[in-house]
């Protein structure tokens, strides 16, 4: 998997100089390697949060991109430290779940990052991210075989997303998270949906009206369905915030009848 | 407008992997390009506060850059989406009033980004950023002519800052904006106060007194007028938060009594 | 110290564009340049924060790194504008003690900046970082040699961390700052607990039970000292947010008793 380009996700921050440090490890390893910050702000120890963010960009990033991704609750621990290759991309970060959408692709290897070579010097038991992952990353990145970083591993932690479910007629999904905008990310995905010539959308005891093609079709004070860019039902408000008008978040039921 | 360093403007936030996908679709497109954040904490749809960011910052970027900026209640509706040229920069954006102040040069050109061949393959109606000004922008910095990205748009919306007016022998602006210390930019310019001897700033019923040189010339619990390095007119409290101490903000009327 | 590898330190934030206009700036003198990011969220005027931030980065950067740190609550006053080599690293700031950890290599040399030449043709005297501070660092990544941006400077202000000093058999530190985790970095440094076979810290009227190795041999409500990534004692709590639990903060005595 050599390539020049790595992603990084983190539940870091940008406050503390935690992804600068790493991006330090990088270079020094891999001058030439390109770095684009994914996001940061992932909620703390949040796995599925990063899993949402990871799944909705990668498939925009060129064949090689590497992704490094450190939300790691479990730094310390016995939980092992990965990378592995699936559809053409890289990852790197902790086995606990993290990419869990990209082992889909039933031509995934993985290893693990025991090789004390590509590791720094010392190793400290609370950041992973400096001391392991971001090594591994840039080693790769550098043209370092990924047989060399570490033994196979087999038998991933899985945390698949939650899907939504068939019900009657219908479906039974989720909200997933909320964007910027206040726009509600659901399980429902636009295959589920493709297809069917009307969706009535129900989340938190309201019926929203038919599915609308761009934001500008949405009304400014009601909620309204649409098929976000990320490939899954989204329910917004035209210039406003859906999170707040209808209380929902993560977690909240998002009921679809199909006709 | 040949160039590899592209400048990024939005009111996506940096919670949200959207920025990190629009620079994934650029560098797959110019793996040479040089990426530059700008902000992406534009308040959502707030084009005024896009065009003041961008006002201060492009004279300081080389001749040739590229300002890709997206700000856009509109997307999806049929507003067109842009790249123009102006004093030797180049912008790409929607055409929504975001880059009034570059078109003071009389000699812009801008097209409509209509070429499918320089959009993604398939373009939603939720996120052009990623869709359609990611990839021209990539493709204008790899060489591609301007030309080549569409049809010539002419009679672009046009959202010009508000402009301060005489108003006897003073001047009557507004505050446009606060910073992140609390500094109040104002809608008087540099150039509206040039030559006189004396300046006299009122605003929320405070007389300011004497125009400081700089920061450190103001006091710790008091507001004071300076010019700015964004070559307008501000308010400061030296250490300290204007915009709180005075309980002013964007519309605050700000008078000024020249001598 | 040529080299192209500059970091980015500031109070600046990251809603205003101030840092992109730094970055256009430098990449305008030496487009090479490869910028990352250490922090822009330190707490306006921080100097110390800035300091810490520092402190736990630099070491982790290939030598010949340049270091650009802005926070300067004194700009546009007599406080120099500096560029100094320590360790094989270089640091460009403002004289204010930002960069004292890093005198303590005794073979520091600095030059105060004063050569027009190696500043913006117009210097304002409310932004440095812009001005005097970005073009500086930039001609010194393209190869300006040190002595050519201005006099050499002695006598440069110190602000030394507060150190934890003996009490008795132990350490009295305190508190110097939170992260984003909410974990408290303490004033105790590693150095100073080495070899004691017992470690007992009071923090906040607590007593908080042995050193731990890893945060994932912490308890979910109870805070627990940990050596921490940066070389510091720190105060944790696993999965939780230490400083909103024991309502500890910088300035927070902290007790250590050895044995």
């Amino acid at each position: 998997m050599p390539g020049c380009l790595i992603t990084l996700t983190t539940d870091f921050g940008v406050r503390d100089p935690f992804v600068g440090v790493m991006k330090g490890v990088i270079l020094a390893i891999c001058p030439d390697a390109r770095l684009v910050d994914l996001t940061h702000e992932i909620a703390p120890h949040d796995v599925r949060g990063a899993q949402l963010a990871l799944e909705s960009a990668v498939g925009f990033f060129p064949p090689g991109t590497i992704h490094l991704a450190v939300v790691d609750p479990g730094v310390g621990s016995a939980r092992r430290p990965l990378a592995l290759t699936s559809g053409g991309q890289g990852f790197v970060g902790p086995d606990n779940g993290l990419f869990t959408f990209a082992l889909a692709d039933p031509g995934w290897t993985a290893v693990t990052l025991e090789a004390p070579r590509y590791r720094l010097p010392e190793v400290s038991r609370t950041f992973h991210g400096r001391d392991v992952f971001a090594p591994a990353a840039a080693h790769w990145a550098r043209g370092v075989p990924l047989a060399d970083l570490g033994p196979p591993a087999r038998d991933l932690v899985l945390e698949p997303l939650p899907a939504a479910s068939r019900e009657g007629l219908g479906l039974l999904g989720e909200v997933l998270a909320a964007d910027r905008f206040g726009n509600l990310i659901t399980s429902i995905t636009a295959a589920q949906l493709a297809g069917a010539r009307r969706v009535e959308v129900e989340v938190a005891g309201q019926l929203l009206g038919a599915l609308r093609a761009s934001y500008v079709d949405g009304e400014r004070d009601r909620a309204a369905p649409i098929l976000g860019s990320q490939g899954r039902l989204e329910i917004f408000v035209r210039e406003g915030d859906a999170r707040a008008l209808l209380g929902a978040g993560p977690g909240t039921p998002v009921r679809v009848a199909l006709g």
